[in-house]
């Protein structure tokens, strides 16, 4: 999947010093910012490639500073590796100060069947049915991928809803398709849905549970904010893949920034 | 508070490495190990005593290796000490195999007030018109604290429901009022809900949002698990102190275990 501008942007070089560099383009940015799922699973990359699992089951992020395009060293950790599970950490940082910190269980998600179900996927019409959402100028991550939704969020029209929810369609915008190493980049892929209350967002820690291995093709996102209070708010995102199973979970805790 | 069992139970004694040393005493142990909210709440109390903000706003903790009753040591790392917000890493081992690794953001939570509530509390009867719930035999935990539920769980009459679902009040059996840096430990100190599946609970990781100070007396929880595949589920729980505020919000990978 070389030819991708995913793989292409996380390229890693092995350092003498048993980490890695990394060249953060400026591709990937919201905002203010390097996108947070992005510098996510570029230290997933790094500790994947340490551990002798392919599937990240659950990973936790916390975002020390804001991530800036340009050069980037991932150090990491092999905390312990089992016979069904090894935990890992990584640190980014820039400049010598650090920017990321994550840890990571692996497993293997080879044969995952669904046991028990408490919701359906998002009831969404078919992607060709949907609005292609236009990414806001200034803001390069939002060309990296494809939005389409049912509707034209309220935030996005100049009318904020009031309603911090939102269900849509994602994919890369070249075609790659989203595997279990991505998923923790999809969840904070998309705006924040604060900005129905009028507010953006600035992440302090973001979890993900990776719960199958998706299949190619569109996945629908169900996106909630259920209590924002003290200027932080958590945000908690459902993936679905294209034959309707749950392919990821994800919360995180933010702050509320002007927008 | 230092004659309430927990804080007793988690007296940390400083040694010359830095580090902090800790007896694990069998008083808190679910089913088969040690209480993972337990050794979590422990490694906050160590990291806390390190950093200038009295309050953990978001904990993520990965479960290695189950704990024991005994000694354990837990090392330190103040990873960044901001204006607002200190990060801190701390990992708890036993017989030199380490058994966790906590990661956390500190801030003050002083003054708090809701700004978006998407969901109500719980609505629960007064605590003094629950039942109360028992222990059960074994399980050291739960004479940690006391919990009332308006209903006997399915499980434990010996029919789960099976919808993993629970609401119930839950306070310290000694009286110990919670604060932000005990609000983990609670998340976790309830049977999981999987119970009314027919499965058990073995916690991988654990991520807690602390939104606010609890007032004192009775806290209200509300607890779901969503999904259950490939073995693993995910739990939510939500806690609602007595004057109606959200002051904790938490979820779990977890692997389903026989019962």
């Amino acid at each position: 999947m070389g030819s991708h501008e995913f793989d292409a942007a996380t390229c890693l070089t092995a350092l003498p010093s048993g980490g890695f560099s990394v060249d953060i383009s400026d591709q990937w940015s919201g905002l203010a910012s390097v996108n947070g799922g992005f510098l996510l699973t570029t230290c997933l990359k790094a500790l994947g490639s340490l551990v002798p699992f392919p599937d990240p089951i659950v990973v936790s992020g916390f975002y020390l500073r804001p991530g800036n395009p340009g050069p980037a060293e991932i150090s990491t950790e092999v905390i312990r590796s089992g016979r069904t599970t090894a935990f890992g950490q990584a640190s980014l940082e820039q400049g010598g100060k650090e920017v990321l910190r994550a840890t990571a269980a692996f497993s293997d998600l080879a044969s995952v069947s669904a046991e028990f179900l408490g919701r359906v996927p998002p009831k969404l019409p078919d992607p060709a049915e949907c609005r292609q959402l236009q990414s806001i100028s200034g803001i390069t991550l939002g060309r990296r991928f494809e939005y389409r939704s049912p509707v034209v969020p309220g935030w996005l029209k100049g009318t904020p809803s009031g309603d911090p929810t939102a269900e849509f369609w994602i994919r890369f915008a070249d075609g790659r398709d989203v595997d279990t190493l991505t998923l923790p980049f999809i969840v904070d892929a998309a705006p924040p849905v604060v900005l129905e209350l009028g507010g953006s967002s600035t992440t302090i820690e973001l979890t993900v549970h990776v719960r199958a291995r998706p299949a190619p093709g569109w996945l629908a996102c169900r996106v909630i904010t259920r209590y924002v209070s003290g200027g932080y708010h958590e945000e908690d995102v459902e993936v679905w893949d294209s034959a309707g199973t749950l392919v990821a979970q994800s919360r995180q805790l933010a702050l509320v920034r002007p927008y």
